[in-house]
């Protein structure tokens, strides 16, 4: 895969932000291999993703920022620009379940992610032959129901030290703390067992065997301190009957949930998704 | 299409139901063209529904009856039968728009649905030309916003004096009378502009656009006195992006609405519905 | 809706067309709603869409095409403009089955589709009342099988007479003669009613039954002198087993049909669709 | 999940089958938890599945086999009985490409196939560690492309002294001899990267790639001595677009590949397959 740059982009909409932007790109004969744009009328709110081979263009990524920055200015721009040729480092958090995890470090031992996984932390030991055979590193860490504080000060300080810049939330099951969510705005990513907002919470297959739904889902979608409540990047649903038990849906939703998260964690990795307000624009 | 008899029974689960009844169908050389079975192990209940060529049998649908009663008497069970020959007579109701009622209509039209349609009731005039061009009765029965009870009374002893079997709401717009949905319980059908339970109540895109979720749904279900609460027949979805208007989600929904309406709505025609509690047991 | 134009192109790829493009329009004040652009490594091809506000130009279509002109020839562009204030002239062609054409019908009637239909042509008299019911005229013209030359003589000369920028085949049955293939290309749309290129030719759903398929599809496509081998447009599948008849498939076949004709002729009449070689770009 | 025997039966149809079985059943206290018929009118041939609480009846699986024989004489059945408790030997096969091996051994791994792995066997070392690190052994076995003889003589012979009853060719993309597809007709799937029937044989992402279809799929199917062309137990599919090139459609097709293999190997595992001819009955 040729290295390039992704520039990312969301302001005020009005003429002149495409043509603006290209020009600057064909001034420095940058090879646009891929562009996205998108006004939304509702808010008036414009967003832009290109991405551009590095090797076309006569500078590096500061010096990008550097030319970059009067335009981005001049449009009151929220931006970004990445290099794929620099891996995120990616901290996974699980608990006892294995299928999202299995899922994600299967895709990256592969070479299907453009991701540096710097670790997994769990609250259980459950993971942790299939974590290190991997040679990643597993650090188990409790969350003591009684007082979670220690536990999570912990984590924070794990996460911390780590650099990290995506928290993968593989099915971890412990709600963060909101000082620790708001730090990482943006930079967390969840997936949740149910079609949001449908079965927030707890127990979500629980609540559609109840329900007595005929399809079940899953939710990936950024943490934010309203549990659940996050931006959505992706969701997808299966065909569920009558005859399906709480266990078979449990199981069958595992399908959705790792295929869902994947998805979802994909397109944040190749700088796909653009949050506005509490929702998602997602150049897929 | 061979004319067949529809057995569907429900009741406590226990051995040798199933032996019982095919028995009984041996017995008189009945030939089983379809069966099928579920037994619950939550609830303990047992479900079944055998199609039998109408010709095999040495009875008509009276008969069959009598010399069934005692075997659905020794297993409680609740049953019915029903004679494919004889097509159940349906009113629609609809409001102003026309998606999910020209779509019943043609369906009908040509020969789809095995049911006699005996009259539209709308409470707007917009549908009657449609209507009447399929040569079917059409009501418009004004619901004053202010005294919405004189209206309800006329719909009411319209349906009662067409005696049917089935009301269909094909986005008819308007909560029912309690006391109505109570007489009709498990015979009126609606669909709903969401994938329950998200978004109940009124205007469920606009919800969706509000959460920004990527895919929106449709539920057909039984209504009963609380509101999009009923037990659930049948639901789809179907993807969109953060480039969808409110307006473009009304418009892809439509196609959503109107697939799983004519699906449910085929799916009770047939017998193939069994409401226990507040869900459904679909023999598809 | 706001009226817009939409301006497609194709062209060899280089750096710096979305530039020129984009600049052009900023030159002019064009407000930019929509922006779709494609890269193909593969044949080093390039493609874009741009939908503009009509009000926010400064000349009308034909200046627009002056005005353009010396743009698209430095760059060797295929391209097009078109008026969204602007219907265009569609024909229908039908034989016996009602379902796409009722459909296509009902989204026309209920102003969901931006065309003007002008006639359906159809090889029997199945259909006129209901065509007649939308006031639109029917042509009745039967195409001999020992003799087929006089019955598509008069076709063509009725398409040629009516000016029509569009022919849509729903499920017209016929094969039409190379020559109208050829000089309506890229303006000639069919549905098949299989997932191609599986099952061409004919009877797919006998086809798709004798293989034991899971899963049956339509495919919409542009019609070229090579049954079924035209580029494809849209495609879509509805599963199915083992208890489905040859007469279940066809009739649930229809609902994928109609569907994917409406979705592919929406996307035609919107512009987002650009041939290439025998492979389309839909910018949906 | 509690021990259970599932009787699978297919025979000419005729009246009294059902009744005849449930009676046995009946007679001797059996508790049936679930039960599938189907009768097809096209070869009039009749087929049913029927589990049974193991601890209901008073007899073992020889013992079933003995009294239930006449039964199945007097209808002609092809029939087979097996027991939950008792775990089908199964022989995975592979090449390079790890997602589909990976995805069934931690299926595996996790306790949700009931099956016992006891070898892989690939033509090639890649996969050494990670299938030694779940404890199976593994066989690495050279296929000559000049003399495949040997290699799959050595093939057979491993297979034959692991008395395996399942052999799943997890992208395995070796065709077996016709001699060992026969000897283990009805007990070999295969996982093929396309819709089938279409793109059958080689290269099927580059087959949809050349023709621009819209949507790539994957189909699950058993092997017999005619390549791609066996009975096709499961199928799905994934949308692509004008933007995917042949390496994203390989990517993308993974996913199909390894969901629908899972999910076809679950259902052979379960005997809910039954092969008539050369297409599936599945009761799912």
């Amino acid at each position: 895969m040729e290295r390039t740059y992704r520039l990312t982009v969301s302001c005020p909409d009005r003429t002149g932000i495409v043509a603006k932007v290209s020009n600057f790109l064909t001034t420095y004969n940058g090879w646009i291999t891929e562009a996205s744009y998108h006004a939304d009328p509702q808010t008036g709110w414009f967003f832009m993703r290109n991405e551009i081979k590095a090797s076309s263009l006569p500078f590096d990524l500061a010096d990008f920022k550097t030319v970059f920055a009067p335009i981005a200015d001049e449009f009151s721009m929220s931006w970004s620009i990445s290099d794929s040729g620099v891996k995120p480092r990616v901290v996974l958090m699980a608990s006892r379940e294995s299928h999202c995890l299995a899922d994600i470090l299967h895709r990256w031992h592969s070479g299907e992610l453009n991701a540096e996984i710097v670790a997994v932390i769990a609250n259980h030991e459950d993971l942790r032959r299939m974590v290190e055979w991997h040679e990643i590193p597993y650090h188990c860490v409790n969350i003591d129901p009684r007082d979670k504080a220690p536990g999570f000060a912990e984590v924070e300080q794990l996460i911390d030290g780590l650099g990290v810049e995506l928290i993968v939330l593989a099915r971890y099951m412990q709600i963060l703390p909101a000082a620790l969510c708001e730090r990482y705005n943006g930079r967390i990513i969840n997936i949740h067992h149910s079609f949001l907002p449908s079965f927030a919470g707890a127990k979500p297959y629980h609540q559609a065997y109840d329900r007595g739904v005929k399809l079940i889902g899953a939710t990936c979608h950024y943490v934010t301190q309203d549990l659940d409540e996050g931006p959505i990047i992706d969701q997808d649903v299966i065909r569920i009957s009558h005859s399906d038990t709480i266990e078979d849906m449990v199981r069958l939703g595992k399908d959705a949930e790792k295929t869902v998260l994947a998805r979802g964690l994909r397109l944040h990795l190749e700088d796909r998704v653009i949050i506005h307000e509490n929702k998602t624009v997602v150049f897929a």
